[in-house]
């Protein structure tokens, strides 16, 4: 055994999966081989959903029974409805709200916490049950906390169009609806993130699927994760009401040491795949609307960051403008993170419980030693 | 960097750590360096949690003021009260309701989530209000699903007597009290175990203390971890009502390849410290009771696995009979692991910010290369 303290596990491999695959030397990513352009260009979050779970793209007949599936189980019950009304009457932070009802879930899933974790059926029952119920909490949290009422699942609609239903009390048009759809394929996986580990980790000890999902939101929620997103969104509104030309004030940014959000991976040492697909739908989405304003500002940060500190932008760069465009609050940017990366965690977690082992690594103890124990009136 | 894969990260060493050592071929263990045979004897849990916290064992009067500021935390709002009453009501899994429960703490904690994470002072205030809040939110589940009415916690008494008193609306004799709170004390903190380290990945995201100690009680909850308590207690509860010979029992399920809950320990090779403390006290409740059969059961299954098997029984094994004989429900023996146990998380997650690195590690891909994309309509 080493004493080497692997910080951060970087470079650890800790697992085989069959699920995803980054080269961040040539920026690649692929779902079970398919490349991430493909997917996100010919199929949709359900059948990439599909892909992740079940090992292969389905055929049309398998993708309608696993739809139908999906789509009955978007509703929620009352007491989580409550829960989820309690906290966004509160005010509560978006993803503490998505975490907690997340949890709630499970104790009215019919497979309870304690079904055995091998029955795979079962996990996968759950899975559709969670990824079904998460855009109806996060739309009804989202429309409450507004002072508006819920709004009822649409059962004839996919499961990117009819969130932004829920979420607006309106059918979206084609194209965002599309673009929405593209956003959520290319956040389903990715390797081993934290959120994904942290899955892992839980469902190691043979801990329920609901607990693996729960974890993984809470590790989303951090800006070193998931919380980019919104951090760009909030960097690029500071910048507009700055009224400074963008590159002046990155370049005032990087001179205070103050962190660019939406650049950098641990992985890719070239341009993140998901930023170049993101960026072109991004450009669309403010083409469509007759304003570029958001699209350009990005562009030139992009070409400047890459000229000053040889730093490519990552996917929340230009998801965060996509959202924007698409009239979704800011702090609702991580959800929607977690709404499709949900695929991939509950993925990982079927392939940790089909050949499991506990993950418990070991700290170096650089602490007291032999220290004599003093009664508290002696001290 | 190496393909090789560290299967549930054995012997990998992921951080520094002052918190615990195990020294697992001695069977040592300690926190800060005072043995747990020094702090079960002579600190409560309130003293543990002070010193593993603020790194050195409080003065009486520092003892005093963070004991105050826990007790005064200990109510819980009506919001979560609310939702545990549903929980309860719909009788979920206690340790889902917990992780509930915790989750929403987070809306009303004065100290909300977007609290900068490396702010120490807040977090040290979070943690002692998710510690104080803990057993109130299970000693209410736990009345409630009985038909029972809440009880509030009382003022006057320390952290393991006031739960003691919550749960069964009586205080607890002294002898119940000092087991109970010496079983706290025991199961503090242990190193990285799986719960801990999924409270630590959480973290790494930056993300916020109540996400951390979230996805930890998740963790705990699995049967290879924090499950394993109730387990036993399962097990030497269908031993004792099959009127069979508790060794011929273990020895059967032996023969068809049943796991023997409580027996045997990643990390030690020997004895555990904490189940030869717990059974000495779990001898002592027998004995009060004048009952000692749970007691001389486990010793007998005790003997025979070391011999047949030389397996060394762990903490559960005997927190199981420990429990049991206070007359606490068997399944809020794992909710009470975690109601100790969140002292070592708080104090992990507070090493993880002040020298924080993301935690990401890295999949061996063995999944399909260069899969040719067929649109659906061609499938």
């Amino acid at each position: 055994m080493s004493d080497e303290v692997k910080r951060g596990l970087e470079g650890v491999v800790v697992a085989e999966s069959e699920l995803s695959h980054i080269d961040g030397d040539v920026g690649k990513l692929v779902y079970r081989g398919y490349t991430i352009e493909d997917l996100a260009r010919g199929a949709s979050y359900e059948e990439v959903l599909y892909l992740l779970w079940h090992g292969e793209l389905p055929t049309r007949d398998e993708l309608e029974s696993f739809t139908e599936a999906m789509t009955e189980e978007r509703a929620i019950n009352d007491g989580v409805m409550a829960t989820v009304r309690e906290l966004a009457e509160s005010d509560s932070n978006p993803m503490s709200a998505l975490r907690t009802a997340v949890s709630m879930l499970a104790t009215y899933d019919p497979d309870d916490a304690e079904t055995d974790p091998e029955d795979r059926e079962a996990n996968l029952r759950k899975g559709r049950r969670i990824t079904a119920k998460i855009p109806t909490i996060l739309a009804a949290f989202a429309r409450i906390r507004d002072g508006s009422d819920p709004v009822e699942p649409q059962t004839d609609l996919g499961h990117a169009a009819n969130f932004l239903y829920m979420l607006n009390d309106e059918e979206p048009d084609d194209v965002t609806a599309d673009v929405f759809d593209q956003a959520l394929v290319l956040h389903a996986d990715h390797g081993l993130n934290a959120s994904t580990f942290s899955a892992m980790v839980t469902s190691s000890t043979l801990s329920d699927l609901h607990s693996a999902v729960t974890s993984a939101i809470g590790t989303l929620a951090g800006p070193l994760h998931g919380g980019a997103n919104a951090n760009v969104m909030r960097m690029l509104r500071e910048i507009d009401d700055s009224d400074q030309d963008p590159v002046g004030w990155i370049d005032n940014a990087l001179d205070e040491g103050r962190r660019v959000a939406g650049f950098g991976h641990r992985v890719y040492n070239v341009k993140d795949p998901r930023a170049k697909i993101l960026g072109e739908r991004s450009e669309d989405l403010g083409e469509a609307a007759g304003d570029t304003k958001w699209y350009e500002m990005s562009v030139a940060i992009e070409e400047y960051m890459q000229e000053q500190k040889g730093l490519a932008p990552n996917v929340d760069f230009y998801s965060a403008t996509t959202y924007y465009q698409m009239g979704i609050p800011i702090d609702i940017f991580t959800p929607i993170f977690a709404l499709s990366r949900v695929g991939g965690w509950v993925a990982h977690v079927l392939e940790q419980y089909e050949d499991n082992r506990l993950i418990r690594p070991r700290a170096k103890y650089v602490g007291n030693e032999n220290m004599e124990f003093v009664p508290i009136d002696e001290r």
